[in-house]
Protein backbone atom coordinates (compact mmCIF):
# COMPACT_ATOMS: atom_id res chain seq x y z
CA UNK A 1 0.00 0.00 0.00
CA UNK A 2 2.80 2.56 0.92
CA UNK A 3 4.50 3.54 -2.05
CA UNK A 4 8.51 2.09 -2.22
CA UNK A 5 9.93 4.79 -1.51
CA UNK A 6 8.83 5.53 1.97
CA UNK A 7 8.60 1.91 3.00
CA UNK A 8 12.27 2.21 1.79
CA UNK A 9 13.11 5.22 4.16
CA UNK A 10 10.74 3.62 6.92
CA UNK A 11 12.99 0.23 6.92
CA UNK A 12 16.38 2.49 7.20
CA UNK A 13 14.89 4.60 9.74
CA UNK A 14 13.85 1.66 12.05
CA UNK A 15 17.42 0.68 11.99
CA UNK A 16 18.05 3.82 14.58
CA UNK A 17 18.47 2.87 17.73
CA UNK A 18 15.02 3.60 19.57
CA UNK A 19 13.11 4.07 16.63
CA UNK A 20 10.77 1.10 16.10
CA UNK A 21 8.47 0.79 12.64
CA UNK A 22 5.56 2.88 13.49
CA UNK A 23 7.90 5.67 14.76
CA UNK A 24 9.78 5.61 11.76
CA UNK A 25 6.77 5.40 9.66
CA UNK A 26 5.93 8.65 11.43
CA UNK A 27 9.43 10.32 10.59
CA UNK A 28 9.33 9.37 7.22
CA UNK A 29 5.87 11.49 6.98
CA UNK A 30 6.87 13.92 8.30
CA UNK A 31 10.20 14.69 6.03
CA UNK A 32 8.03 14.01 3.26
CA UNK A 33 5.39 16.73 4.16
CA UNK A 34 8.16 19.28 5.63
CA UNK A 35 9.55 22.13 3.89
CA UNK A 36 10.93 22.19 0.72
CA UNK A 37 15.03 22.04 1.89
CA UNK A 38 14.56 20.13 4.70
CA UNK A 39 15.21 16.72 3.18
CA UNK A 40 17.95 17.72 1.10
CA UNK A 41 19.95 19.57 4.35
CA UNK A 42 19.22 16.25 6.14
CA UNK A 43 20.64 14.11 3.49
CA UNK A 44 23.64 16.48 3.10
CA UNK A 45 24.67 16.33 6.75
CA UNK A 46 24.25 12.44 7.03
CA UNK A 47 26.58 12.00 4.44
CA UNK A 48 28.89 14.85 5.12
CA UNK A 49 29.45 13.65 8.73
CA UNK A 50 30.49 10.18 7.37
CA UNK A 51 32.84 12.32 5.01
CA UNK A 52 34.33 14.54 6.80
CA UNK A 53 34.48 13.49 10.14
CA UNK A 54 37.71 11.39 11.01
CA UNK A 55 39.63 10.52 14.05
CA UNK A 56 42.18 12.38 15.34
CA UNK A 57 45.53 10.94 14.91
CA UNK A 58 46.66 11.91 18.99
CA UNK A 59 43.67 11.15 20.59
CA UNK A 60 41.82 9.55 18.19
CA UNK A 61 38.26 11.97 18.81
CA UNK A 62 35.49 12.57 16.14
CA UNK A 63 37.05 16.05 14.50
CA UNK A 64 37.19 17.29 11.30
CA UNK A 65 40.81 19.48 10.97
CA UNK A 66 43.64 17.01 12.77
CA UNK A 67 44.89 17.27 15.06
CA UNK A 68 41.76 18.27 17.19
CA UNK A 69 40.88 21.04 18.79
CA UNK A 70 41.36 19.72 22.00
CA UNK A 71 45.33 18.24 20.74
CA UNK A 72 45.59 21.70 18.86
CA UNK A 73 45.13 24.29 22.74
CA UNK A 74 48.56 25.00 23.98
CA UNK A 75 46.66 26.14 27.50
CA UNK A 76 45.44 22.55 27.90
CA UNK A 77 48.04 20.30 30.65
CA UNK A 78 50.29 17.69 28.76
CA UNK A 79 50.89 15.95 31.49
CA UNK A 80 47.38 14.49 32.23
CA UNK A 81 45.26 12.84 29.83
CA UNK A 82 41.79 11.14 30.63
CA UNK A 83 40.79 8.31 28.67
CA UNK A 84 37.19 7.91 27.80
CA UNK A 85 35.39 5.10 25.73
CA UNK A 86 33.08 7.51 23.75
CA UNK A 87 32.98 10.83 22.34
CA UNK A 88 29.59 11.90 24.19
CA UNK A 89 31.40 11.09 27.41
CA UNK A 90 34.59 13.28 26.50
CA UNK A 91 31.91 15.64 26.30
CA UNK A 92 30.00 15.10 29.48
CA UNK A 93 33.12 15.44 31.44
CA UNK A 94 34.43 18.47 29.71
CA UNK A 95 31.03 20.35 30.57
CA UNK A 96 32.03 19.75 34.49
CA UNK A 97 35.25 22.64 33.25
CA UNK A 98 36.65 20.78 35.92
CA UNK A 99 39.50 18.98 33.71
CA UNK A 100 42.02 20.90 31.37
CA UNK A 101 44.43 18.21 30.70
CA UNK A 102 44.24 15.87 27.64
CA UNK A 103 41.53 13.22 26.15
CA UNK A 104 42.23 9.95 24.60
CA UNK A 105 39.29 8.03 23.15
CA UNK A 106 39.09 4.52 23.34
CA UNK A 107 35.92 4.18 21.22
CA UNK A 108 34.20 1.65 23.05
CA UNK A 109 34.97 -1.08 25.88
CA UNK A 110 36.30 -4.74 26.65
CA UNK A 111 33.65 -6.92 25.91
CA UNK A 112 34.82 -10.09 24.86
CA UNK A 113 31.14 -11.77 24.49
CA UNK A 114 31.07 -9.17 21.87
CA UNK A 115 34.32 -10.09 20.10
CA UNK A 116 35.79 -6.90 21.56
CA UNK A 117 39.44 -7.08 22.90
CA UNK A 118 42.32 -4.54 23.24
CA UNK A 119 42.21 -5.06 19.49
CA UNK A 120 39.18 -3.40 18.58
CA UNK A 121 40.09 -0.22 20.95
CA UNK A 122 42.46 2.54 20.68
CA UNK A 123 44.52 1.16 23.16
CA UNK A 124 47.65 0.97 20.79
CA UNK A 125 47.69 4.73 19.98
CA UNK A 126 47.73 5.36 23.91
CA UNK A 127 50.59 3.34 24.64
CA UNK A 128 52.31 5.16 21.47
CA UNK A 129 50.95 8.43 22.67
CA UNK A 130 52.67 7.83 26.34
CA UNK A 131 56.26 6.35 24.82
CA UNK A 132 56.45 9.17 22.26
CA UNK A 133 54.62 12.43 23.08
CA UNK A 134 53.74 14.36 20.11
CA UNK A 135 56.06 16.89 18.98
CA UNK A 136 56.70 19.90 21.43
CA UNK A 137 54.11 18.11 23.85
CA UNK A 138 55.23 17.33 27.27
CA UNK A 139 55.49 13.63 28.62
CA UNK A 140 52.24 12.38 30.05
CA UNK A 141 52.70 11.79 34.25
CA UNK A 142 49.00 10.40 34.52
CA UNK A 143 45.89 8.63 32.86
CA UNK A 144 43.03 9.01 34.50
CA UNK A 145 40.98 6.14 33.52
CA UNK A 146 37.13 7.51 33.54
CA UNK A 147 35.53 4.42 31.19
CA UNK A 148 31.58 4.09 32.60
CA UNK A 149 31.58 2.19 35.78
CA UNK A 150 29.74 -0.89 34.40
CA UNK A 151 31.56 -4.18 33.63
CA UNK A 152 33.02 -3.47 30.69
CA UNK A 153 34.28 -0.24 31.70
CA UNK A 154 35.80 -1.78 34.89
CA UNK A 155 37.62 -4.63 33.34
CA UNK A 156 39.14 -2.00 30.47
CA UNK A 157 40.43 -0.30 33.70
CA UNK A 158 41.82 -2.90 35.04
CA UNK A 159 43.52 -3.83 31.48
CA UNK A 160 44.85 -0.79 31.30
CA UNK A 161 46.14 -0.56 34.60
CA UNK A 162 48.17 -3.40 34.23
CA UNK A 163 49.24 -2.50 30.82
CA UNK A 164 50.95 1.24 31.75
CA UNK A 165 51.80 1.06 35.34
CA UNK A 166 55.17 -0.72 33.42
CA UNK A 167 55.35 2.25 31.66
CA UNK A 168 56.24 4.49 34.50
CA UNK A 169 52.68 6.32 34.38
CA UNK A 170 50.59 6.64 37.95
CA UNK A 171 47.11 5.22 36.39
CA UNK A 172 44.13 6.42 38.60
CA UNK A 173 40.64 5.69 38.16
CA UNK A 174 37.40 8.10 38.60
CA UNK A 175 35.44 7.79 41.84
CA UNK A 176 32.28 5.57 42.91
CA UNK A 177 30.98 9.04 43.16
CA UNK A 178 28.99 8.22 39.70
CA UNK A 179 26.20 5.45 40.61
CA UNK A 180 27.33 1.84 39.26
CA UNK A 181 25.56 0.31 36.02
CA UNK A 182 24.81 4.14 35.02
CA UNK A 183 26.21 5.96 31.40
CA UNK A 184 28.72 8.15 31.64
CA UNK A 185 27.18 10.41 29.15
CA UNK A 186 24.05 10.54 31.40
CA UNK A 187 25.53 12.13 34.76
CA UNK A 188 24.70 15.08 36.36
CA UNK A 189 27.59 17.69 36.00
CA UNK A 190 28.26 18.16 40.00
CA UNK A 191 28.83 13.84 40.15
CA UNK A 192 30.93 13.49 37.53
CA UNK A 193 33.34 16.91 38.92
CA UNK A 194 33.11 14.95 42.25
CA UNK A 195 34.34 11.71 40.97
CA UNK A 196 37.15 13.54 38.92
CA UNK A 197 38.19 15.71 42.53
CA UNK A 198 38.23 12.42 44.23
CA UNK A 199 40.08 9.70 41.76
CA UNK A 200 42.00 7.34 43.33
CA UNK A 201 45.30 5.28 42.64
CA UNK A 202 44.46 1.98 40.96
CA UNK B 1 34.07 20.73 20.89
CA UNK B 2 31.51 18.57 18.89
CA UNK B 3 32.88 18.49 14.90
CA UNK B 4 30.85 21.13 13.02
CA UNK B 5 29.27 18.09 10.90
CA UNK B 6 27.98 16.15 14.07
CA UNK B 7 26.83 19.58 14.88
CA UNK B 8 24.55 20.02 11.58
CA UNK B 9 23.37 16.65 11.85
CA UNK B 10 22.31 16.79 15.12
CA UNK B 11 20.99 20.37 14.82
CA UNK B 12 18.65 18.62 11.47
CA UNK B 13 17.63 15.54 13.66
CA UNK B 14 16.37 17.40 16.62
CA UNK B 15 13.62 19.30 14.07
CA UNK B 16 12.05 15.77 13.58
CA UNK B 17 8.87 15.26 16.09
CA UNK B 18 9.73 13.49 19.21
CA UNK B 19 13.56 13.50 18.64
CA UNK B 20 15.30 15.69 21.26
CA UNK B 21 18.55 17.85 21.84
CA UNK B 22 20.08 14.29 23.37
CA UNK B 23 18.77 12.21 21.32
CA UNK B 24 19.77 13.92 18.11
CA UNK B 25 23.04 14.01 19.14
CA UNK B 26 22.99 9.85 20.09
CA UNK B 27 21.28 9.47 16.36
CA UNK B 28 24.25 11.26 15.07
CA UNK B 29 26.91 9.40 16.93
CA UNK B 30 24.92 6.02 15.61
CA UNK B 31 25.41 7.18 12.27
CA UNK B 32 28.57 7.65 12.54
CA UNK B 33 29.41 4.22 13.67
CA UNK B 34 27.01 3.02 11.42
CA UNK B 35 28.61 0.26 8.80
CA UNK B 36 29.66 1.73 5.29
CA UNK B 37 26.72 2.22 3.40
CA UNK B 38 24.53 3.29 5.81
CA UNK B 39 24.55 7.07 6.11
CA UNK B 40 24.72 7.04 2.14
CA UNK B 41 22.04 4.25 2.07
CA UNK B 42 19.68 6.42 4.76
CA UNK B 43 20.80 10.08 2.24
CA UNK B 44 19.29 8.50 -0.57
CA UNK B 45 16.56 7.10 0.87
CA UNK B 46 15.26 10.98 2.34
CA UNK B 47 16.07 12.91 -1.06
CA UNK B 48 14.22 9.90 -2.65
CA UNK B 49 11.21 9.87 -0.61
CA UNK B 50 10.80 13.87 -1.66
CA UNK B 51 11.54 13.43 -5.34
CA UNK B 52 9.83 10.56 -6.30
CA UNK B 53 6.62 10.86 -4.22
CA UNK B 54 3.58 12.48 -5.34
CA UNK B 55 0.02 13.09 -5.05
CA UNK B 56 -2.21 10.86 -7.28
CA UNK B 57 -4.34 12.91 -9.61
CA UNK B 58 -7.25 10.73 -8.34
CA UNK B 59 -7.59 10.24 -4.60
CA UNK B 60 -4.45 12.74 -3.90
CA UNK B 61 -2.61 9.78 -1.90
CA UNK B 62 1.00 9.90 -1.91
CA UNK B 63 1.81 7.25 -4.34
CA UNK B 64 5.05 6.71 -7.22
CA UNK B 65 3.03 6.20 -9.95
CA UNK B 66 -0.18 7.91 -11.12
CA UNK B 67 -2.82 7.21 -10.51
CA UNK B 68 -1.82 5.03 -7.24
CA UNK B 69 -2.64 1.18 -7.10
CA UNK B 70 -5.81 1.38 -5.63
CA UNK B 71 -6.95 3.51 -7.86
CA UNK B 72 -5.59 1.42 -10.28
CA UNK B 73 -7.23 -1.83 -9.09
CA UNK B 74 -10.04 -2.79 -11.05
CA UNK B 75 -11.43 -5.24 -8.24
CA UNK B 76 -12.34 -2.21 -6.34
CA UNK B 77 -15.92 -0.67 -5.88
CA UNK B 78 -16.38 3.40 -7.25
CA UNK B 79 -18.96 4.11 -6.34
CA UNK B 80 -17.93 4.12 -2.43
CA UNK B 81 -14.97 6.49 -1.29
CA UNK B 82 -13.82 6.88 1.76
CA UNK B 83 -12.21 10.49 2.76
CA UNK B 84 -9.31 9.80 5.31
CA UNK B 85 -7.25 12.96 6.78
CA UNK B 86 -3.98 11.58 5.73
CA UNK B 87 -2.23 8.43 4.89
CA UNK B 88 -1.16 6.68 7.13
CA UNK B 89 -5.22 6.74 8.37
CA UNK B 90 -5.72 5.12 4.88
CA UNK B 91 -3.63 2.46 5.82
CA UNK B 92 -5.17 1.95 9.40
CA UNK B 93 -8.56 1.51 7.39
CA UNK B 94 -6.94 -0.54 4.52
CA UNK B 95 -5.32 -2.31 7.52
CA UNK B 96 -9.33 -3.43 8.84
CA UNK B 97 -9.98 -5.68 5.54
CA UNK B 98 -13.34 -4.93 5.57
CA UNK B 99 -13.33 -1.82 3.49
CA UNK B 100 -13.27 -2.77 -0.53
CA UNK B 101 -13.71 0.65 -2.02
CA UNK B 102 -12.03 3.53 -3.53
CA UNK B 103 -10.11 6.51 -0.63
CA UNK B 104 -10.01 10.38 -1.10
CA UNK B 105 -6.79 11.69 1.10
CA UNK B 106 -7.45 15.22 2.26
CA UNK B 107 -4.07 16.14 4.11
CA UNK B 108 -5.06 17.28 6.93
CA UNK B 109 -8.72 18.73 8.56
CA UNK B 110 -10.33 22.53 9.41
CA UNK B 111 -8.40 23.89 11.93
CA UNK B 112 -8.86 28.06 11.03
CA UNK B 113 -6.69 28.55 14.16
CA UNK B 114 -3.74 26.93 12.45
CA UNK B 115 -4.89 28.79 8.77
CA UNK B 116 -5.91 25.65 7.50
CA UNK B 117 -9.26 25.85 5.30
CA UNK B 118 -10.86 24.07 2.66
CA UNK B 119 -8.14 25.74 0.43
CA UNK B 120 -5.58 24.36 2.32
CA UNK B 121 -7.10 20.43 1.59
CA UNK B 122 -7.72 18.64 -0.97
CA UNK B 123 -11.52 19.51 -0.98
CA UNK B 124 -11.67 20.37 -4.47
CA UNK B 125 -10.00 17.46 -5.97
CA UNK B 126 -13.25 15.33 -3.95
CA UNK B 127 -15.49 17.36 -5.44
CA UNK B 128 -15.03 17.16 -9.49
CA UNK B 129 -13.85 13.63 -8.57
CA UNK B 130 -17.45 13.22 -7.46
CA UNK B 131 -18.72 15.56 -10.84
CA UNK B 132 -16.95 13.70 -13.43
CA UNK B 133 -15.68 10.21 -12.26
CA UNK B 134 -12.11 9.09 -13.44
CA UNK B 135 -12.18 7.88 -17.13
CA UNK B 136 -14.07 3.80 -17.32
CA UNK B 137 -15.22 4.31 -13.78
CA UNK B 138 -18.94 4.46 -12.35
CA UNK B 139 -20.32 7.19 -10.27
CA UNK B 140 -19.77 7.69 -6.44
CA UNK B 141 -22.78 7.12 -4.91
CA UNK B 142 -21.42 7.21 -1.03
CA UNK B 143 -18.84 8.92 0.63
CA UNK B 144 -17.64 8.06 4.30
CA UNK B 145 -15.85 10.71 6.31
CA UNK B 146 -13.70 8.77 8.15
CA UNK B 147 -11.77 11.98 9.51
CA UNK B 148 -10.42 11.83 13.38
CA UNK B 149 -12.83 12.12 15.98
CA UNK B 150 -11.29 15.34 17.06
CA UNK B 151 -12.56 18.92 17.08
CA UNK B 152 -10.70 19.69 13.56
CA UNK B 153 -11.79 16.15 12.22
CA UNK B 154 -15.97 16.42 13.38
CA UNK B 155 -15.52 19.91 11.82
CA UNK B 156 -14.04 18.93 8.45
CA UNK B 157 -16.82 16.54 8.50
CA UNK B 158 -19.32 18.64 9.29
CA UNK B 159 -18.21 21.07 6.14
CA UNK B 160 -17.93 18.01 3.85
CA UNK B 161 -21.91 17.37 4.51
CA UNK B 162 -22.85 20.46 3.70
CA UNK B 163 -21.02 20.77 1.03
CA UNK B 164 -21.50 17.28 -0.68
CA UNK B 165 -25.30 16.61 0.13
CA UNK B 166 -26.35 18.76 -2.33
CA UNK B 167 -24.37 16.69 -4.97
CA UNK B 168 -26.96 14.23 -4.67
CA UNK B 169 -24.10 11.65 -3.01
CA UNK B 170 -25.01 9.89 0.55
CA UNK B 171 -22.31 11.02 3.16
CA UNK B 172 -21.85 9.00 6.02
CA UNK B 173 -19.88 9.52 9.29
CA UNK B 174 -17.84 6.33 10.43
CA UNK B 175 -19.28 5.22 13.54
CA UNK B 176 -18.55 6.45 16.93
CA UNK B 177 -17.12 3.50 17.75
CA UNK B 178 -13.45 5.30 17.81
CA UNK B 179 -13.15 6.58 20.99
CA UNK B 180 -13.31 11.06 21.17
CA UNK B 181 -9.93 12.77 21.15
CA UNK B 182 -8.21 9.81 19.66
CA UNK B 183 -6.20 9.27 16.78
CA UNK B 184 -7.52 7.16 13.69
CA UNK B 185 -3.48 5.97 12.93
CA UNK B 186 -3.43 4.42 16.36
CA UNK B 187 -6.91 2.71 16.83
CA UNK B 188 -6.83 -1.22 16.88
CA UNK B 189 -8.28 -2.84 13.93
CA UNK B 190 -11.89 -4.08 15.37
CA UNK B 191 -12.83 -0.88 17.02
CA UNK B 192 -11.57 0.91 13.46
CA UNK B 193 -14.06 -2.02 11.46
CA UNK B 194 -16.50 -1.79 14.12
CA UNK B 195 -17.00 2.02 13.30
CA UNK B 196 -16.68 1.28 9.46
CA UNK B 197 -20.06 -1.23 9.76
CA UNK B 198 -21.74 1.14 12.13
CA UNK B 199 -21.77 3.82 9.97
CA UNK B 200 -24.99 6.46 10.28
CA UNK B 201 -25.93 9.25 8.17
CA UNK B 202 -25.21 12.90 8.13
Amino acid sequence: MTPDPIQRLTAELAKLPGIGEKTAQRLAFHILRSKPGYARDLAAAIVDVTEKVRLCSVCCTLTEGDPCATCSDDRRDDRIVCVVENVPDLLAVERTREFRGRYHVLHGALSPLDGIGPDQLRVKELVRRLGTPPEGRERVEEVIVATNPDVEGEATALYLTRLLKPLGVRVTRIAQGVPMGGDLEYADQVTLARALAGRREI
